[in-house]
């Protein structure tokens, strides 16, 4: 499986980057390989200053070793190894009218002794506007809900639930977006076999592409004000308190000491803090702030 | 002495947001008043868009009730009351070779059964530079260090140091400026009653304009290129970082339910992430990091 899955994400690297180069039409990504003092590396896959992204990153890691201490004391192991690979993605439009995506395919392995004792999947994908098109929420979810429902009904709202729990800037008391999925720790079970999950996993990253698209095409070429572009960088702050404060992948990344401008790839490029900013009632701001307050059924 | 130590910082707040309007020439300090429903709130003074201050704050909080479970687990205590007051600023000017600065004076009780249980000052200041002036660390560090010996001729070294350890970027190897003082759960001891710290304190809280308005008046005029303000954002970047993933106070805020607005003005008005970004060789940039690599002794 672990060599299964990572020829998947590399893969899956190619294919989207191809895609982006392709709808931005001038910039190109940059390729880094990195490796890892303790065990694996990766392969860093970033955008910049183009067209339609601003900024981006496609990311595989693969890494490997001993147990960060921290992280055994999270899943009360001892003396234990671990294998962990996965590709992270954030893109982040130049135009205010197109939202950031992000999504996450990963795979967890730990061994005692030489042994396989544990592994599982994890992952998911979220979208984060900036002014809300509705079209654009309702057919991000509904890519993502038909994925679910091929391998089982009661995904969807499972995991959509926990993509608005996850995603949640508890200190703001808002969704840092419009949510999508997020589930961790599928491990076999009664229905689902470690295989199961891999082609659950990877159907759903073989259709982030339709998920995103469809929404950057329609969007990347609308007229925008600087008010608009203003919005746009106060709410990447949001989008950097969240990845500082309370992600765990941005703090799985520290604590197993990967590659800081890898795991940083995901912080939006050009980002404002301005004093108590509070969008006018009834402005298309106020109403993206309505909907992150109370998260909504999209499908 | 909560009494006392309120009053004193009630006035400082006066001085140095005078000061500080009179150096802009142009901005004035926003005043909010803000209650904590669990007990106590505060007056937060936000100048922003001015001549020479980007942004900058100069907050007093004044806090008290049941002590939040979090803190109350890692002191070690149990059902107990607390009061915390203190001044918190963060002045980020517009022009990149004058240096971002940061100082505190907080003062903390703790009661059980309505008894006084413990009682300690804590605080410090210390400097961000994104252009290196020798003259100006040294200078802060002069500062510090006058004030420091007329209380104890230990304290300088000691709490200089503690302030290199604190402000250290650990996820980039890095300080976040050129540091100061810090220091924290100063209580009374042989040498030093609640009320020599109250002196110890006022007198930095006292110098604080000395140390750092004769900098800013040097530098506040400077020219500057777009890319000395391009590396000013990135720097600000690492502030943002140290902020939200290392900085306690921040995170005592966010645990005591404080106001997110008063708490965040310390993070930068405009910043930057570009991906890997390495200043030339011998370049003023990189001189900056490498005393940021391995802090100076610089008086």
């Amino acid at each position: 499986m672990k060599n299964k899955f990572s020829s998947f994400i590399d893969d899956l690297q190619k294919i989207i980057t191809d895609a982006c180069e392709k709808i931005d039409g001038k910039s190109k990504f940059k390729k880094t390989h990195w490796k890892r003092n303790e065990g694996g590396g990766g392969m860093t896959m970033v955008i910049e200053n183009g067209n339609v992204f601003e900024k981006g990153g496609v990311n595989i890691s693969k890494v490997y070793g001993k147990l960060p201490e921290i992280m055994a004391e999270q899943l009360k192991l001892n003396d234990v190894e671990f294998f962990a690979c996965g590709l992270s993605l954030v893109l982040h439009p130049k135009n205010p009218m197109a939202p950031t995506v992000h999504a996450n395919f990963r795979y967890f392995e730990t061994y005692k002794d030489d042994l396989l004792i544990d592994q599982w999947f994890g992952g998911g994908m979220d979208l984060t506007p900036y002014y809300l098109f509705e079209k654009d929420a309702i057919h991000f979810h509904e890519v993502c809900k038909q994925v679910c429902d091929r391998h089982d009904e009661n995904f969807y709202k499972t995991y959509k639930q926990k993509c608005d729990e996850y995603f949640w800037n508890s200190h703001r008391e808002e969704a840092r977006g419009i949510g999508g999925l997020f589930f961790d720790y599928c491990r076999p079970n009664k229905k689902m076999s470690i295989n199961d999950w891999f082609l659950y996993i990877s159907d759903l990253g073989n259709s982030f592409l339709d998920s995103y698209v469809t929404i950057i095409e329609r969007r990347k070429n609308l007229p925008y004000s600087p008010e608009n572009k203003k919005w746009q960088e106060i709410r990447r702050g949001r989008y950097v308190e969240f990845n500082l404060l309370h992600d765990k992948g941005t703090l799985f990344g520290l604590k197993t000491n990967g590659r800081i401008e890898s795991i940083f790839i995901s912080l939006p490029p050009k980002v404002q803090w301005v004093y108590d900013f509070n969008p006018k009632k009834n402005s298309e701001e106020q109403m993206l702030i309505d909907v992150l307050k109370s998260p909504i059924k999209w499908v």
